[in-house]
């Protein structure tokens, strides 16, 4: 038996994956990869117990689907070996410091890829592993965590990912092989950071105006003071876009609009956020967008009032969550 | 005895003073002037039956005061006769029609004074009574109401009253006096607009940014970002008075921030009605400012900003009382 086996064609070895970050979106597209035949192991602070002992359960739009991890982790540093892609699902925030959370785990030929919001939060870690391929990716995805080791999938899914700062990469193209496999649509781009500034032009509008109006997207396209607001704000971005270097389609402000006016309404992820008492994306989505501003000589005064004031709120959330007293 | 009472000197016949809208403002100042020996009736909607049965407790700076008005009313058309003065305590929203609801109790020799938030309040009023003599006034107090017909004074007191539009007024020096008498000081404008204005340049600020910030004012002027904020606002401000007709004084911004570093933590009052599931007086603070700006071409973008998304939330607030979600 032993010599049958050896003598059989071998497989090509599995892609060995470690989630960093099991939240939603690391346990969803974890277990995506996990579906094409990677090796997902994943690491976990609240969840570790219930997905040691059950695995993650994906509530999903065809049906439910069982997620059992290679490794179940509480650490980094407790994974076995290096793996070829860290996949980060770690939110941007000032306390989480990313490089120093994953580097127990990158080794020299790991590929880093940072499924995060926001604009610039890439050069961090890019110069602590200045020798690593990193990827940048943007989730079109509504997902929720429902409870310990469940996730709720409710809409989109597909992902962009490509090699930052740009140009083309073999390690993404494999990666979006295995997501498109597990049915995962994923376009593989040689231009990330336009990419998010373009997705930013939405968040960096609709994230704050619907926390500080605790407002759906309707809500706020329905009343004619913060519909202007939203136009002005995404105006806004888009010419921090252009003076980075990053010219988005002229267009870019009207068919935001249009798309949002069709859309169901719509609670924001930072919206849920704050109403559940978390952290909210302040920097990723509003500060590093006004950094690069203030670094090309743009005025952007009115992402810098919402700024001014969500950074503000934020402090109030970090100290009493899900209340607002 | 009848006949020796009929020849005693007649002592001056009590002022009649009926006060609408018996909040925490009404139900102070309206007990500060039965305090003087005026016939105060009140009006009420919660608290009528509450009032009817016990008056109104007042848990006063120096020890308790317990106020028995003279008619305890449901409606305004339940007055009997016509009052020397009405004092109206209602706030300035969209849903209260001031006019409406004072006018059965308006007679010819009538004056109103209006006790209320905001800039611009008059001048609804005094179209509809351009035979009354109209007094504006702005009260500087702390007070909260407890629980019905129970009012809490901790700190202030002090009135600014005088004729609206402007100009000398026998009617708000009678009632100074009684108000001075009771103990409340009480002073006499001939500018009262002017007062509203740079009463204005704090409430249009720190409003705001306190509702959205969820803040007090010691932690919007130690978040740098939001004290920036604060002095824009107001220097704003500053400018639609200047352009209205009413010019500040120059260091009327850095007063206001010095006077406010000095204070206490503070929640502001709108911040409390925000937090207490009340309507705020979004209009009255900001609306009427801008329109202001607006008739004079004055550019108010950061007052804009606020409003637009003030303006939202308080649809909200006004939709579901107490909590945020």
């Amino acid at each position: 038996m032993d010599q049958e086996t050896m003598s059989s064609p071998q497989p090509a070895a599995p892609t060995n994956i470690l989630v960093v970050g099991t939240g939603a979106v690391g346990g969803y597209y974890g277990a995506q990869l996990a579906k094409a035949g990677a090796r997902v192991s994943t690491t976990h602070r609240s969840d570790f117990a219930t997905v040691q002992a059950h695995g993650i359960q994906i509530d999903g739009m065809q049906g439910p689907y069982h997620f059992q991890p290679a490794q179940v982790l509480q650490s980094v540093a407790d994974y076995n070996g290096f793996p070829d892609y860290i996949l980060v699902g770690l939110k941007v925030l000032e306390e989480i410091a990313t490089a120093d959370i994953i580097r127990p785990a990158v080794g020299p030929d790991t590929t880093i890829l940072l499924l995060q919001n926001g604009v610039e939060t890439e050069p961090p870690v890019a110069a602590a592993f200045p020798n690593n391929e990193i990827l940048s990716g943007l989730a079109f995805v509504c997902l929720s965590r429902t409870a310990p080791g469940h996730i709720r999938h409710t809409c989109y899914g597909h992902l962009a990912i490509g090699r930052f700062p740009d140009g083309p990469s073999h390690a993404a193209r494999q990666l979006a092989h295995l997501f498109e496999t597990a049915g995962t649509p994923c376009s593989v781009t040689e231009s990330i950071v336009l990419d998010r500034w373009k997705k930013l032009v939405w968040n960096a509008a609709f994230n704050p105006v619907s926390v500080l109006g605790q407002a759906t997207t309707q809500e706020i396209l329905a009343h004619p003071p913060t519909a202007q607001l939203v136009e002005q704000l995404m105006t806004e971005v888009c010419q921090i876009a252009a003076a980075a270097g990053y010219s988005l389609p002229a267009d870019c402000v009207q068919k935001n609009l249009a798309a949002t006016r069709k859309m169901k309404p719509y609670k924001t992820s930072m919206l849920l956020d704050y109403l559940a008492g978390r952290s909210m994306e302040v920097e990723a989505i509003l500060g590093n967008a006004l950094r690069a501003a203030q670094r090309h000589h743009v005025a952007a005064p009115h992402l810098e009032n919402l700024y001014s004031l969500l950074s503000l709120l934020a402090q109030r959330t970090d100290a009493t969550p899900a209340t607002t007293g």
